[in-house]
């Protein structure tokens, strides 16, 4: 596939009336392009569209399937007066058909390979029904496991977070996007800080310092972009007061100019009208120029530029050369994908049926999923014996509701459920006939898992959230299991005290109500073959390699809990039983389950840890190695972890902060040295003055499997 | 009494060497100037302190009872060469012998006399015991609960800490400090922004911007400067990374320049040396030097720069200068105080005798007591009636643990308990004789209650927290009512369901426990006349006029809470039904009981909203008025609250903001008109360039009887 030079694009642009130009930035749903009238007739009076704005809108939204596509794509360069094709786009977030773990899950692997092929398997599957752009990845810094995009996010990280959104890029991306038509353009969002809703609640303001911004928030985004990402989304909250989506120093300063991105800036949903719901305009045409001045390029699905761009550019309050920019943004991301060659780009009737939930990709999916999943306690109940009959109970026992929020086109009947799964491995396995609600089970479902669990030598207790849970508009206040599941745990217990929980959920949970299990595993959303992967690790067939990429709090009087707060002047760590050290009177500082944290079936030890050098200057590298030894009958994989704290910074530092790690497999019985080098450009921190620059003197240095069991020595930076 | 002129002290400080100079710096306990030597040596040596160090430490702290400040005074005189008096400071606030309701309730009251009467009978008799200074108003604005300090705080509105810290400092200092010997300094704390620790943990790390520093939190600490507060205490928190105390920017630009405060900054206790625990700096000479070029005076009970000053000063790192300018602030300090030519000032046992803890005092702390209560709930039930049998039981029945944190002069066996109270009123009560622990009550004790409630026609059950459970060091990650009490309450309501919960505590709770109490009475740590001035308003004497200066939340799932929350983009408000709005999926967006909430025994009810113009200018003022009715029995006061929203702003406002109120006393049956000034300087806020100004427009103008229940109308500002 060719592309078109730039100037054929500025070409084009000049053979644009400035109304095909403003229709350009409007993106609408597919509907519009129905070819059923009834469809768009309403949504089209609805914003009051002409025929003529839709026929020229520059993107389309949610669009599905190769031949609707390819209608549609054929119908829109008819109805084009220039022959512009329109991109498709859509959220493809954790899978396309075939669903994988949610983005959460997806964190605890710690397996960027696995999520760069969860990509590439979403993107192929997407691009093969006939779309351009997903609306991908989600990079937001979370710490409060209220707010319900949690399960969207890769967790409480700023390091971790950048890694995933490279390893999504590149793997929604390729390398060669124009080219290779099996590939989706990425869209990261949501810039910036959505992540914070003060109080976990969505859509909520966000506060904080231009430097906390820069230390923690736009890394995970700045990540994706040197990945190539194409597009970059507006969040829906306030960044310093100023609704993002009308920030100009966040697009025009930060984005464009100092991280020097060309690519294209849709807002979110409604994004752009919303800024007279949050107050800072006056109404839609203050919007529409604050939007533009802002640098946002696409307009979703509100018609705010439609209806008073030409205005405000013709009273000269708005500068014809900001439309033209955002429209030449949007035709080169159309020539990035060769559109404008091939505007049917990778639709294809026949490859959608070969590709979309094959087998291989049921496969891919079941292996992410198990190394995803995060097993938290096991007092030796695990990994069950094929010749034990266990019982599986609870809501999730038979559940199909595994896909998780976004997973548009996933369908539950095509999941397999944890019953299925283990009887998939010839698991000997009992399991009820009553349906088994989440909330308010039926006394006879009850009945029937109390005799169940009785048969049974030991118990699989399902238990967990729902789908619409977690995900957008989806924040909870309460973080424990409902209450019918926590009863359910107590009255099960009394009958077999050999109870595995199993959890299926979008968000860290308070768990103190199934503290008392034998062990309890995290199985997030896992998708499609959630069941198949859930049971393969509880018999054993693999072991659990995943680790919290967020912290689990005792309670959620505790949140926002991470691993990575700062040092106070009266610290904790060293005295937690002293009055006049930063606690509560009620409960410890720590997370139940910290970040990094996860168990194998075999036990590792951490031992010899050592450095090569006691100093380095700018241009110089440690390595510090550490010996980790399987002392189990299980091969497993470990994640070997890297921490530093910067003793004396001119800001203060976190107490630890995760600067590199490792996966290794280790055979039982095996012995692997693990060593990682550090060097200046790792112990960087944004300083009071916004810039990104090292202190010298002494750094702690700390190895270990989760951000909490550490061995440690130090360096000093000269 | 004359004071130096500026010339002398310039005088004086130039005759002083450089050791007594940073000896002036030097905070030391009251225990260094014991008359017992065993006292202060064990404290010496652990400061590694000399007989000169001591001699000539320029202030100090603790000491009490005007027979040993007189002698401290004397002694320390004597012994220091040029004859300079020392300051002697202490803790006094919310009363200093007669203890007053927490501050928290002060807040609630809303009545700015009552609080200036506090501090000012607070003063006297702080100051005929010998103490000079008070660390005291505490105007840290708090949005969590879960903080232990939110006791000493009045609330989460930064208009109301204002009006009050003006009130503290007025009642505190009079309006001739160097004259007026019953009055004394006041320092107001925390600067800055020390209520904003993450989670509510006390110590723990701020993040907010600058804008929202300077719009919410700094508004209160200047209020106090504008009332003329001679000291300024640093806070133990970071500000943007930066130990307060350790703040260039804090100390030197926002508080010195911009705000132009001439007098003494001292840190909190150990917060200088708390710069190294932060991780701010390498050792004590860095953190003295850190502190000293912030600008730091006063170092409280510990020696960086005893230790370290002059060889910071000697090897050039340090300006001398800085060293002369924080000593004549000190020597200033002395000098407003008068001690140079009256070292003993107010200290007088004969006044101390009469004046401490006087029946006039305990009267005023009596009603300032009645003022600060808030009635929460009140199903007609109250008030009772002189003839029925009321039985008072739970813990707080006959507790005197009423002081609260922060009463270090008060003394439990001085506190009337609500039996005496109710008691001393004539009324009718039974009550039990076995003691009743607030978390593990005896099983004879609950016995007793449950006989109690059987005989009684209604029941007080007195809930709450003991003295402990806030203040500070002292924060809670669950703040609902302690098991046993929410257990106690379904026991009783079995038994008799015409039950009044009375709560005598620090902090907001979670009161889903009680909510079925056909009354609640918010009685706070109500001070020595608790239980008289609760039994008083049981009883129907007054009626309860308090109203909530923070929110109460529904479940600690929703903190942070407050009332004027930014507008977000897809606002709850408009639709709490629907699903894409800005809300939790278990809990609404709302305060169970809401800022500025709180009843009467009367109902009140507010007509005829009218304003008398719909658009002012700069120059012009507006006046909006509401008709109050008392459509009851009691004559009540009625607290009428002004509200504004600006409706677009260039940065997005809040849904409203108190920007007045007024307290009105209605008789039964009367009718008043309450009249409200708004101009140009109420409608300015911090914009993104860190400025106050107001944005023209339109602007909401909102009264009523809280900041939930309000009338509307519109201003434009032209």
């Amino acid at each position: 596939m060719r592309k078109m030079e730039k100037q054929q694009l500025t070409a084009l642009l000049s053979e644009m009336t400035i109304e095909e130009k403003i229709d350009q930035l409007l993106q609408l749903a597919a509907a519009f392009y129905s070819d059923k009238a009834e469809e768009k007739t309403g949504p089209m009076s609805d914003l009051g569209l002409t025929q003529e704005n839709i026929n020229n809108a520059g993107t389309t939204l949610g669009v599905s399937g190769a031949k609707e596509a390819i209608r549609v794509q054929k119908d829109y360069i008819k109805n084009n007066r220039l022959q512009i094709p329109t991109i498709l786009m859509a959220d493809i977030i954790h899978g396309f058909r075939t669903i994988f773990p949610i983005p959460l899950a997806l964190g605890s692997s710690w397996d960027l390979k696995a999520a760069e092929q969860m990509a590439e398997v979403s993107a192929k599957e997407a691009a093969v029904s006939g779309l351009h752009v997903t609306f991908s990845p989600m990079v937001d810094l979370v710490r409060d496991p209220r707010w319900g995009r949690v399960m969207e996010s890769t967790g409480e990280d700023a390091y971790l977070n950048g890694k995933f959104a490279e390893a999504f890029v590149k793997g929604y991306q390729g390398d060669d996007l124009t080219n290779d038509v099996n590939r989706v353009a990425a869209c990261v969002k949501h810039f910036a800080a959505y992540g914070a809703a003060i109080g976990g609640r969505d859509y909520n303001t966000v506060n904080m310092s231009e430097r906390q911004l820069r230390e923690s928030y736009l890394p995970g985004y700045k990540a994706a972009l040197d990945a190539g990402a194409k597009l970059v989304m507006t969040s829906f909250n306030t960044v310093d007061g100023i609704p993002a989506t009308a920030n100009r120093w966040l697009f025009r300063d930060v984005l464009r100019k100092e991280f020097g991105f060309e690519g294209v800036v849709i807002s979110d949903w409604g994004a752009i009208i919303e800024i007279i719901a949050h107050g800072a305009a006056q109404d839609e045409k203050h919007a529409a120029e604050l939007a533009i001045k802002a640098g946002v390029d696409i307009e979703m699905m509100t018609t705010c530029y439609t209806d008073h761009l030409q205005e405000l550019i013709e009273e000269g309050t708005v500068d014809e050369a900001l439309l033209d920019e955002a429209v030449l943004r949007i035709l080169n991301l159309k020539n990035d994908l060769g559109l404008f060659e091939n505007p049917y780009r990778g639709a294809d009737e026949a490859a959608e049926a070969a590709v979309v939930l094959s087998e291989d990709h049921r496969m891919i999916a079941k292996d992410i999923a198990k190394k995803s999943m995060v097993l938290l306690k096991n007092e030796g109940i695990l990994p069950f014996k094929k010749q034990e009959t266990v019982a599986i109970v609870g809501p999730g026992a038979q559940s199909r509701d595994l896909l998780g929020a976004w997973s548009w086109q996933g369908k539950q009947e095509e999941v397999i459920n944890l019953v299925e799964g283990a009887k998939g491995i010839g698991a000997e396995v009992i399991y009820g006939t009553e349906a088994f609600d989440y909330f308010a089970p039926s006394e006879a479902a009850i009945a029937e898992a109390v005799a169940l669990v009785q048969k049974a030598d030991k118990v699989v207790l399902a238990l967990g959230e729902q789908e619409w849970m977690s995900g957008e508009a989806a924040s909870r206040s309460d973080i424990r299991l409902p209450e019918a599941q926590r009863t359910l745990f107590d009255t099960l217990k009394e009958h077999n005290p050999n109870i595995v929980v199993t959890l299926f959920n979008g968000r860290p949970l308070d768990l103190q109500a199934v503290d008392q299990a034998q062990a309890i595993l995290e199985a997030w959303f896992p998708g499609t073959e959630g069941g198949s992967a859930l049971a393969e690790l509880l018999w054993g067939e693999d072991s659990p390699s995943g680790r919290l990429s967020m912290s689990f709090p005792e309670t959620v009087g505790q949140v926002p809990i991470y691993y990575n707060v700062d040092n106070t002047g009266r610290p904790y760590e060293k005295a937690p039983d002293e009055k006049y050290v930063s606690k509560y009177l009620d409960v410890s500082n720590y997370a139940k389950y910290p970040f990094g944290f996860g168990l194998s079936y075999s036990p590792i030890t951490y031992t010899n840890l050592t450095i090569d050098t006691t100093q380095i200057d700018a241009q110089q590298t440690a390595h510090v190695s550490v010996t980790i030894q399987n002392d189990g009958h299980h091969s497993v994989t470990e994640t070997v972890q890297l921490y530093v704290r910067d003793v004396v910074g001119e800001v203060v530092r976190p107490v630890k902060e995760l600067k590199d790690f490792q996966q290794v497999t280790v055979a039982a019985g095996e012995t692997k040295e693990v060593t990682f080098a550090i060097n200046e450009s790792q112990l960087r921190y944004v300083h009071s003055n916004q810039q990104l620059a090292s202190d010298t003197g002494q750094f702690k240095i700390m190895v270990g499997p989760n951000s909490r069991d550490l061995q440690e020595t130090t360096l000093q930076l000269v």
